[in-house]
């Protein structure tokens, strides 16, 4: 059984899964904004047809000078991408055949893209159960490498580095000449947004990967952002093919990055809903990882390999997402998004079934 | 005064030429169907709405496998691409470093997406005015290089290369181990629809680029494919990043490939108003390219360089595409679409206009 290397498209997962798919599936599995995409993302949905006939711009100019005022960085410091997915193949390009370090786990993505341009590509694999950084192994480890992808927060933990954790190493790999990427694609579902795009004034090594598609719920669109050092996204654009970004996620990017009331309600409601989830976990012999965003771990700590609760859930029309190809995990953990309140209690109704009979 | 290397966004080119743009332009610069896109897309556009929130389909499985069955040729040998762009910078990664020969004039994103995959690009031009592939000096060429990219029909001039000539190109090709990429963007606007796709089973070594977004005019949402060997389509797919092709690209894609009246209805109005356009720029001594598509270069044979045409047009607000950045144009041509009627004749008037007084 060879299971998909994301969340998303269940049909795949119950395919692999030799699982026939029941007609209502809760898709677990995939991490964006449980309220779908902003109001006004659906209001100003019809209008922007007339965007389909003509070329996106291939500067992506507009919304490159508002996230320029909003990250208060320079307009070429920024690179409009095509989902954060393209961003990473470009770093990837631009780090082709070097040495990569990829702290563990994480978005496999990183990889992927790593692989396919020669690179020869080693794991920091951290602690299972705190995943902290670890920096007395870390950091004699950067001087061995050109490049360190680092997801914070991270994706499959949820968990957010120790910021002091990561200055060291960044700075470590400005003397070291080793490239730091970190993939803030969930940053703006934590309570206090911290950030590290501002240090890539003084930090020409440091590369900061961002995700408009989680928060706004427009993974269908496709929308990202690199900042960096103007000298280092010059290359990556030069890489870049030329109207990568269409012109809807364009205008929906315009939009979203308006919506602070919206991310305020997201933010407080993935904030409440986890708390109450991670209290059925404990009381119920769960052990959930150190979330401060829109998903989570959960293990049975019975269970050496998640296989046969994942195989329950998607039985019941509940689709976790697999954790077997994330280094450090091996299948023993599941992933699950915090979703809606009424999506949230079916996931945990099932979960605690699963424990009345195992 | 640095022009844009592409049409469309006709802002940027009154930006470098420093002219006013005036409030209404007509946008000859851009190579896409006159009549806009599909009905049936703005019927569906509200219904795609629900694809926003959710990833894309990675493998882009449905439309694949129609375009396999429309084009009769094995599933494994077709890659979707985000827009013809991306794809062609693939090809560029899969053959990066490598002694890359572009048969010119052509779309000028070959020799940029070889240019940042570090190539050694040259250039084989063709005679100016019948543009005619000129086998004797190409052939022994193609031992030399490993990759040629050829587009037929042709952009900028429009002109379809005899077939006869590219079967032997491709014949030379595979004897000497050279891929030969052939662009056939707009092939779908001649009357006779020739490809070169179902060559791809004899030919390991042949490429095939195709573009949904000029005939459906759907330019905005990026939809393009390829065609090759499983071989080469397998190194593709690896170097392409995840979800790249977006959600609503691919509903548009499904549509669009079931229009066939509408391609039909396309294809008659470009040839007439082609041939109404030729008659007057004949006799009012403008000289045209032969071509069979949706857009044809112009010439006034009187000018050396068309620019003090190019800004006499500007100002009118009819946009032409400047051919400064095409080797053997070199600034001499100006590039037209073939637009509605009314918009064909406004053009012909400021032509007969510029020669009254020129």
């Amino acid at each position: 059984m060879t299971l998909p290397s994301h969340g998303s498209n269940p049909h795949y997962v119950y395919q692999s899964a030799r699982i026939e798919k029941p007609d209502r599936v809760i898709d677990f599995s995939v991490n964006v904004n449980p309220f779908g995409a902003p109001t006004i993302i659906r209001e100003r949905w019809q209008s922007w047809f007339s965007y389909v006939e003509d070329y996106p711009d291939p500067l992506a100019s507009e919304l490159k000078q508002k996230l320029s005022i909003l990250n208060d960085i320079q307009e070429d410091c920024l690179l409009i991408g095509n989902g954060g997915a393209e961003l990473i193949t470009l770093v990837a390009q631009f780090l082709r055949g070097k040495r990569i370090l990829i702290i563990q786990p994480s978005f496999s993505e990183y990889e992927q893209a790593c692989f396919a341009q020669n690179c020869c590509v080693e794991h920091h694999v951290l602690q299972e159960g705190n995943w902290a950084l670890g920096l007395n192994e870390l950091l004699p480890k950067v001087k061995l490498f050109d490049g360190i992808f680092l997801c914070t927060p991270n994706n499959p933990t949820g968990v957010v580095y120790d910021c002091q954790a990561v200055m060291e190493l960044v700075q470590e790999g400005k003397r070291e000449g080793c490239y730091i990427i970190i993939d803030e694609a969930f940053y703006d579902f934590t309570t206090d947004n911290h950030s590290y795009i501002n240090l890539i004034k003084q930090y020409p090594n440091l590369i900061i990967l961002r995700s408009l598609t989680k928060m706004f719920a427009i993974a269908g669109l496709r929308l990202g952002y690199g900042a960096a050092n103007p000298s280092v996204m010059e290359k990556l654009a030069a890489l870049k093919p030329h109207w990568s970004v269409n012109a809807i996620a364009m205008k929906a990017g315009l939009e979203c990055i308006l919506q602070d009331s919206y991310i305020q309600h997201t933010k407080q409601h993935i904030a409440d809903e986890r708390k109450r989830l991670e209290l059925v976990y404990q009381s119920n012999g769960f052990q959930m990882s150190k979330s401060e965003v829109n998903f989570y771990l959960l293990k049975d700590p019975q269970l050496e390999d998640a296989a046969p609760l994942f195989h329950f859930l998607l039985k019941k029309g509940i689709v976790p997402r697999h954790t077997m190809n994330f280094p450090g995990l091996n299948g023993r953990w599941l992933r699950f998004a915090v979703k809606k309140k009424k999506e949230n209690n079916l996931l945990m109704e099932a979960l605690l079934e699963w424990k009345k009979y195992n």
